[in-house]
This record gives C-alpha cells, structure tokens and sequence, in this order.
C-alpha cells in the first residue's frame, strides 16, 4: 500500500461543499503540479456535518470525470463517509496526502468541531495519511480563492515532504486578503457561538429555528491565537490531535473515589 | 441564570437514538433523585451524527410529557441541535448539568469522535455546563440499563458536587456485566474500525455500500487504556477536552519556515 519510489504522490482531495464547488475545483488546480490527484467529494452541500457517519442508509458514489492524473468521483455520504469509502474501496493504495476544502467559509476556534471539511481531515488523519484542512473566511459561492490556492498549495507540499506525526492533523483558514501577510502557527481560540437562532413561522404559523449566530472569545486575544492570527490579515495554521484525553485531569478525577 | 442556593438542580438530559429509546428511559429514573429534569431529545435515531449541525433546514421541536420534576420534548435536529436549541431557547436557565445518553453501545476510544451521544456532551461542554456521556456496551433495543444507570448516577452526582474544568467533559463506558468491577479512570485507547464496509446490490443490482467494520487497537494494552478496562470488566472514565490543539507540534511547525 506504500508509495513507491519512483510513483508520484497520490493525492485525495475532498470538501463539504460536494464536488461542484467553486473551492474543490480551486484547490484540484492548485495541486496538479504536486502529484496524482483523485477527488472523492459528496454529490452536495455537506456543511455543519462534523465527523457524521452513515450507517442506516447504503452509500453510492460515481465516476464523474476521468483525465490523465485528475479522477473526480461523487458520493451520496458525508465528508467523513467519502474519506472511508474512498480509502477502503476506491483507491489502488493508501494515498500520501488528504487535503479537504477550499471550504467555502472559515473553519477557525471552535468550528473545528462542526465542520464537515474538517471532518474528512481528522478521518484522514485516523487512517495514518498525512491530512489538511483549508478554509477560506469566504461563504460567497464565487469567492477569490487564489491567496487560498497559493497558501495551501505551499502547506500541502511541505506535509508531503514532511509528513506528520501519528494523530496529528492541520487546520489552515485564510483570510479575505489580496495579500496575505503570512503564515502563522496558532493554536485553537478558545470561543464559542452565540444569538444562535432565528425564529421565524412556517407557512401554517408555527414556530421554526433557525440556526444562525456570532462568534464570541472566550480568552483575551494572544499572538497564537487563530482568530487574533486572522484579523491581523495573517493565515492561522493550527496542528490538532485525534487524541482529546484530557491528560492533566486524570489525576484530579482518580482522587473521586468512584 | 446561575443557580439559585435553594433552587434543585436543573439537569438537561439528551442522546442519540431518540427520546423513545430504552437508555433514556432508564437514564431519567435514575437521575430523578438528583433534580429536575429536561429532556430534550431527538424525535428519532441519530447515531454517529458526531457534534453535525443543522442549518439548511428550519428545526422544530414538541412537548412530549410533563410531570413534576420530569419534562420531556423531542426536536427534529441533531443531538447537538438539542443541546443548542434547548439552552438558547427553551431552558428557563442554563442547566447544571448535561448527561447524555445512555447510549445503545460503546463509545469508547475513536468512537468519541463519531458519536452523536459524545457530540450532544462536547456542545454542552461548550456551553460551559459540566457534561457527562454514558454508555453501556449493548447496541440492542432491549439492553438491560441496571449497571450503567448505577454507575453514571454516582458519576453525575459527583460531577454536580465537584463540577468540571473550563473545557473539559466526561465519557463514561460501560461493559455488559451483571456487576461491574468499579470505574477505571483512561485515556481514550488510540486505534480505528477496519473492514469498514459491506458490499451488497440494491435492487436494480447496482452497488451499494453499507457501513461496518471491526475495533482494531494501535498500540500495546496499557492499564489506563479505555478498551481494556472495559475489556477486563470495568467501566471507563475519559477525561476529554474541547481544545484539540496539538500544543508540542506548534514548535515543530513554526520551524517549517512557511
């Protein structure tokens, strides 16, 4: 399943967004020069579906474009589902590289947590294949994603050469920006959202919610945080773990005598 | 909207597999000494919608049973659609505690990362609520909830006694046992479901793939390794974070020179 000396890099590409995403297509372009690239991607919008698996429901997926070094596949699944279908029956090997997006919105602090693109990369991560997210802080379906294609494109070649460690995966966003001033190595803000719904009435005039909502910090702004990173015109490069024990407390709960 | 010093505790309770499910059931009898209690749960099945959330669809959501001390809604959303819209918009104040559960099978290990019971604790976690999930290793309907309702009401006891860290939430794992030996306080055991998927036709013989697969553990058995302990007859107790930042590789990739 290992890549062979002499074989270029195979990469999976992937997103939220599905596959006819003004992003996926960016980020394919992007990568061309980087090696083989198979795109393996949900037949529609999956945002907001985090790390969500189907298991009551069949999964399908289909070849939609064949050319020398770019395949295009769609799937009925999640983020998650895709990364799993692709790598267990899809592809000839394990692939060398997972990048997931250009999301089409920003995937900073906590959206970690929610987001589908970052589902698919902490999927790849499990699977030991060196994995990226990269979002960008636009949800506009025709967004500029060229600062985006530059940054991941140079990130994406550096964790080929590299690698990562075991668990670890990373979580690029980019900021609106003509120029972005830079790369910046963050760590996770912390934060969460508030005023999350809307309320409005349905047609025969009952009550439905809406989610909606803003980001609130929940810490003073620090150099490393992702959010202070982005505001600053700066790319904020989180590298997060698969493991989330909480090893400190351990201790404290060992003396609760349960 | 804190607690007031004569007031019971209010304790929002969710899941999964949808409030009809056996787990919930059995989790509200047991807890009913604790405080009052809300449950707000999904109207159906949701497992391994991980923390996924709704916004392309308006939620919706109904009083299903009201008696003193006991209140129970069921809502169209997500687990972690329940805990937003409840503490947003149907809780008089936040509650002092979520317990989530009792799940019809295991989440331990890599599984917190897929789980929709998991998912409804890591939102209450955000919403600074101390939050607890409880699951018993039984996926059937009918599973007998007598241990894991012991052991995760003297756990929720303990967690409104003493509360939880800014941050931090709790993964109680139950095995099947008549008696279980005690709780074991782990990490949570690095590894990943292989042999994920079955292969079948559907009914036009096209392929179609169902979701399954086998536990497969990455590292030699530890003592505080949370597939063991239940393994060997314990419960599992994992401390988990909601920050994933992977703080030792933030040096190695400030090196990166990107």
């Amino acid at each position: 399943m290992d890549r062979m000396t002499n074989e270029r890099p195979l990469i999976l590409i992937t997103n939220d967004d599905g596959f006819r995403a003004k992003g996926i297509h960016a980020l394919a372009s992007a990568l061309r020069g980087l090696g083989d690239l198979v795109v393996f991607a949900p037949d529609g919008p999956r945002s907001g579906m985090s790390s969500a698996i189907t298991s009551s429901l069949p999964l399908r997926y289909a070849l939609t474009y064949e050319k020398e070094g770019l395949t295009v596949y769609s799937c009925t699944g999640t983020p998650t589902d895709c990364v799993k279908l692709a790598i267990n029956e899809v592809l000839a090997r394990k692939p060398d590289l997972l990048v997931s997006g250009i999301n089409h919105g920003g995937n900073m602090a906590i959206c970690v947590n929610y987001s589908g693109t970052m589902g698919a990369v902490i999927e790849g991560c499990i699977f030991d294949v060196p994995s990226l997210g990269v979002s960008l802080l636009d949800h506009r379906a025709d967004a500029d994603f060229a600062e985006s294609c530059r940054l991941g494109e140079l990130v994406a070649r550096k964790v080929l050469a590299e690698g990562l460690p075991h668990g670890t995966y990373l979580n690029l966003n980019v900021p609106v920006a003509e120029r972005v001033k830079g790369i910046r190595v963050c760590r996770q803000t912390d934060g969460r959202w508030v005023r999350e719904f809307k309320r409005s009435e349905d047609g025969s005039g009952k009550p439905v919610f809406w989610l909606t909502g803003d980001f609130e910090c929940h810490e003073p702004i620090r150099p490393d945080n992702d959010v202070l990173a982005l505001d600053e015109g700066y790319a904020s490069l989180v590298p997060c773990k698969i493991d989330v024990t909480d090893y400190p407390f351990m201790e404290t709960l060992s003396h609760w005598n349960l």
